[in-house]
């Protein structure tokens, strides 16, 4: 069996941060297959690195090592820990970039296992106080990834158990007295749609033109199957392969029509 | 044979969606090489995307299959098809995007077999209608690299034969009465070189200093064979190693200093 | 044994090249663990392209093939070499992007194994003289990579042994009679940190709050051992993991703050 280790940070491109990190991984294990899903998570953007994983672990091969490294805390006190959810191992800051993981798998399951980094083995020797990614992560999931290749994969070897995790503070759409639901802009992809906080669990009963979610001044009441049914230049919401609702345009970029970026509000009315 | 697959998309980097193809693959396929062409092609633009993988898919392997998602009519009635082109195999929306390999392969060889990908054993379960990089072209590569690995690659199981994909309406060159060539910018690549429609059949008797090239008020009169040649600040024409005559600087950004960018036309006059 | 090569080149993502040089190598030696450092340095920046393999290279398992393109003078008679330091292998024109690695070794160990690129056997048949990488660098990294899996790698299978590589005119570090040592910023990286030319041999008896660095109008006295123990919007000193001193922001972009780019000077005052 051929480990799957996949890779989200913040470290950009540009340097040699992540190219280390997998030289890291090649010396360790040298039969990982290695599987970049971003690195432009924007610098210590913890809830964007959260937003990166959710929607894409699950597409992966059971037993595969999610490495995230979204980390404006290295250094600190914050503990490197060991998550096993859903079949799949996840290898993270406590800081709360697990925080969806999380509230999904303890909706509908056994609670995760959950391990402090600890083992001195399983850390480069040289260890510095800047680059975890290096020195704690990655050697972590090449060690694991080994275990997992001889089938004894076990994860008090990294550390002792806990049992509280981090998780991020997040924005929750409310509901009004009036039914009306306020939600939050999380953030913007690469085609310009925009994702929110609304899941479908959020707004089950949402039907095309018997809604309107209003974004400063638009009014969007369409909600789409796919983004070539909308008519151009006209915004409408879709629930995209994001695992949340969007607001999006066929062809164009909503964000930069709508002005709109994260941290925005709307409105959204029901049965409009 | 460890199977080749090469990814071309729109997709960008900042998201989760090149990574969520990925993991598809590896799922599908564990052995199958995985290599990047781009993810920045911009976005919706399938030109770019039919230029970037032209110059590229003849030094890989025999039997590569190299996957192109430029898809701005994803959940449209557009086909997904597969191409068996010159040894290799091509997965893309039926858009355009492969309209210089088919035009190369037509000159020269029988025509190529196409099929359009309706078989759904060979796509996701779970396929959405917005995101068939992920649902239809990752499950159609990793499968047909399993079948090539087993040697036994047939096409048919895809889906049925077509014969009339869909081609980009080029800008082509002309050539007046005169014998002055009109050509039009394609492309600026990442060093500023301008990417022209022209290919060498089209000027097969360019000499060095023996025309002109006149875009807006700039003259060109040099044809050099590599950018070292060329003196500083001074644009030069060069086949490069786009498949096409372009226009340069040596260390320097042409497109910057000639204010030039795609569609911008140019005329050229031999045994000037 | 699986051949590593890593690649690091100012070849952008956005157009084809990189993946044709990955095609080129997985033709030649299919089983390669091809690993990007980035391909992100600034174009012809070939200062910036010998900071990144620096920090790096030490983190790959023995007898990686570290392959540099930052080539502004692709076509001219600069030499394509091919050296083994350290226990591993570096493949890169020869114009100074080695210069940290032969100025460590060259300290330290017995003279580097360098020789010229010459063998036609080991490049593309088809070579142009504008894409070497293409055509002879990934080639030759794909058949030291096939030596290096057979256990018999032959440096002098390549081409004619050499002694004077190139190498770059660094700005060094300067220490005036008054003990004043005047240092430049090498670079920005991801985070806006600033890399200075300064080593940590250069200042060897650096103490927190017992020196001053001048930046501008910025007075920098602490040396901190981690990114987390800064105030916010204070700049410090840190060795990070770039192999030099860095200044640096917790959670800020030092670059931004201090409007420092690379080629600034600062002074640094020990004992302050």
């Amino acid at each position: 069996m051929r480990p799957v280790i996949s890779l989200t940070t913040d470290f950009g491109t540009t340097d040699h941060f992540v190219g280390t990190m997998k030289g890291v991984i090649a010396k360790i294990c040298p039969d990982a297959n290695v599987i970049d899903i971003t690195h432009d998570i924007p610098a210590y953007n913890v809830l964007e690195g959260a937003l990166s994983i959710w929607p894409a672990w699950r597409y992966f091969p059971a037993l595969t090592i999610h490495v995230l490294v979204v980390d404006p805390g290295v250094g600190s006190e914050r503990r490197p820990i060991l998550a096993r959810i859903g079949g799949h191992y996840f290898i993270a800051p406590d800081n709360g970039v697990l925080t969806f993981l999380l509230d999904d798998i303890e909706r509908t399951g056994p609670p995760p296992d959950l391990h402090e980094l600890t083992t001195p083995a399983y850390r480069l020797g040289t260890q510095s106080v800047t680059f975890h990614g290096r020195d704690v992560f990655a050697p972590a999931a090449a060690h694991l990834a080994n275990q997992i290749a001889c089938g004894n994969a076990d994860l008090s070897s990294f550390g002792p158990r806990i049992k509280d995790p981090v998780r991020l503070q997040l924005e929750k759409p409310t509901r009004g007295p009036d039914g009306v639901v306020t939600g939050t802009i999380l953030k913007v992809d690469r085609f310009g749609n925009l994702l929110t906080n609304l899941q479908a669990a959020d707004v089950a009963d949402l039907q095309d033109q018997r809604f309107a979610l209003n974004l400063e001044s638009n009014r969007i009441t369409r909600l789409l199957k796919n983004y070539m049914a909308g008519k151009p230049g006209e915004p409408f919401a879709i629930f995209g392969s994001s695992c949340v609702l969007e607001i999006a345009l066929n062809r164009g970029n909503a964000a930069k029509q709508l002005g709109a970026s994260p941290g925005d509000t709307f409105t959204l009315t029901s049965d409009a």
